[in-house]
């Protein structure tokens, strides 16, 4: 006898891997974190089909069935979403048929979406972004990613490439990206951002950089994001204008993408935002009222922290893979939900 | 006995007003275009009234029965497209229930949309766009439109206000625009901006202004946009200078839609366009391509012309019409395609 139908969510990131079942309502069990890091292609079938296969026997112990399993996987997809065509982070995934070998090996319908795009669609489906008309999310970790949500249809583009945030032109003949273009957002708003912005703040003579400085250890190459965020909670003023640099020029690029889509919500997540809340966000909503176009007729959009944490992504995945669960032809499911 | 159902597409631009019979294929009548500028409100559904009256009497003479109205109107409309809310070149126009005044007045389903959301459901129907699967058209005349097209939805935003790329920021902390921003795109890529760097090229003791400012009589007044256009076709080496820079901008602009949205397509169209042809949209196609974000990964879309010329707004709002021509609830029937 079959139990109540769940699925799996799987978050597959440059640095980690997590899984965790979610119910009908979105919620998550307790996130399942893979010990190594993964990077080929093989390493990572191999460990997703053991934390798949872990989640289910619990899952069946609880009554629960899993019908199937969707993945948020930090790379860039085919349109159809069959196939990765490439991950920075992940060595030799260029052209891969990864829901296909993936669906294989687990015997289960597989659903696979941009890491970014799967967080928007949680926060849709469970999280800030309920029943928003037209909503717009920025991921801020160690580069930027972004997801549409409009009219209930996740927005992914005429190749599979749309909602790519971090790529937005901030800096006229800027800095060279490795995208190929200049000037891009995530180049001055990003954890890699954050992090050069404080070292060569601490390098120089400034007379707040000491406690930057002595919290590092003296030592450059160990100021990171977590050090840096953590001081700016603590209230250091280097580390929070650091934040607030970073959160300003998310508020930019937001204004850009507003001018495109007047969304009627624009939310910011992502691991950076959710370890410096308000730090970030609070800057971001403030630049994103001095940018917005339009201000006389428009209302500017609520700016939000995003509710469902660093779950966003893999709750967003499983919701995709619920659709897929319930038809025979999963690739026309998609198209319901994905455009 | 009704005759064969076809709608009325009118076009109400800010120093024009035009009205066809569109057909169930998109094919428009001669355009009738009223003879008189209209500015009023009072004046406007006068003057729409007269022209649908005549056109309906004309329809009726073919056998044909006009079953709704579709206007395109140079407005900022509200989500719900029932009201007007601001438009610039007609005067008293603020926040008026135009839909169901101008429904009343004509007895029959009325639809408004704004004219360049209304150009590029004209394109994506019956135009340069059709079956694209996200496609973007910018609209390039006395300022500079946009409207987008997903999975066949007519994408409006959360206010009503989607795809207003002329006030995207191209300049940081640039000059002051109307809307309240800086740096908009339609301050350096209209035909304003355009006229601008014609009159101060025309004004300077450049080598090659002669021919501009003998064709304007020595004035720099008369030099306007035709003026320009024609001395460029003729292959005036200012002229295209100015036509080539404004195409850039609008290619800059549009790469950071492509970012946002990446389109299948990209259009440009609008009056300017239509009498300038290559020689804006050569020189926007080029810049899109030197400033396209994730070049590595995504294929270029194809930057084209609009097919429709100066008949894409009415087609466009005429065809609107026709989904709500056969409804019981017009409000109902404009979410199937618009949202």
């Amino acid at each position: 006898m079959p139990g109540q139908g769940v699925t799996i969510g799987v978050d597959l990131g440059g640095t980690k891997l997590v899984a965790a079942v979610v119910d009908g309502a979105g919620r998550p069990s307790p996130p399942q974190r893979w010990p190594a890091r993964v990077t080929h292609y093989a390493e990572a079938l191999d460990a997703i089909s053991e934390l798949v296969a872990g989640l289910r026997q619990m899952a069946r112990g609880r009554g629960e069935d899993v019908v199937a399993v969707g993945v948020a996987a930090a790379a860039f997809l085919t349109a159809d979403r069959a196939r990765v065509r490439q991950a920075t982070n992940l060595a030799g995934w260029r052209d891969r048929p990864f829901r296909a070998d993936l669906s294989e090996r687990l015997g289960l319908p597989v659903v696979i979406e941009n890491d970014a795009d799967a967080a928007v669609w949680g926060e849709y489906t469970h999280g800030a972004g309920q029943e928003e008309r037209c909503l717009v999310m920025a991921t801020v970790g160690t580069g930027i990613g972004g997801g549409i949500v409009i009219g209930g249809h996740l927005i992914t583009g005429g190749s599979g490439l749309a909602g790519e945030f971090g790529h937005l032109q901030v800096v006229a003949d800027g800095l060279e990206c490795g995208c190929g273009a200049r000037g891009c957002l995530e180049l001055y708003a990003s954890g890699t951002a954050l992090v050069r912005f404080a070292r060569a703040a601490a390098a120089e003579p400034a007379d707040d950089a000491g406690p930057l400085l002595a919290r590092a250890g003296g030592e450059l190459e160990r100021i990171d994001g977590p050090l840096i965020t953590a001081l700016a909670i603590d209230g250091d003023p280097l580390a929070r204008r650091a934040l607030a640099d970073l959160g300003q020029w998310v508020g930019r690029g937001l204004a850009q993408v507003a001018t495109v889509l007047d969304p009627s919500m624009v939310l910011i997540g992502g691991g950076l935002t959710d370890a410096a809340g308000d730090l970030v966000v609070g800057p971001a909503r403030a630049e994103f009222a001095a940018c917005a176009s339009i201000r006389a007729v428009r209302p500017v959009p609520p700016v939000r922290h995003a509710a469902l944490g660093n779950a966003a992504g893999l709750v967003g995945a499983a919701t995709l893979a619920s659709v897929a669960g319930k038809r025979s032809k999963p690739h026309e499911s998609e198209m319901v939900t994905r455009w």
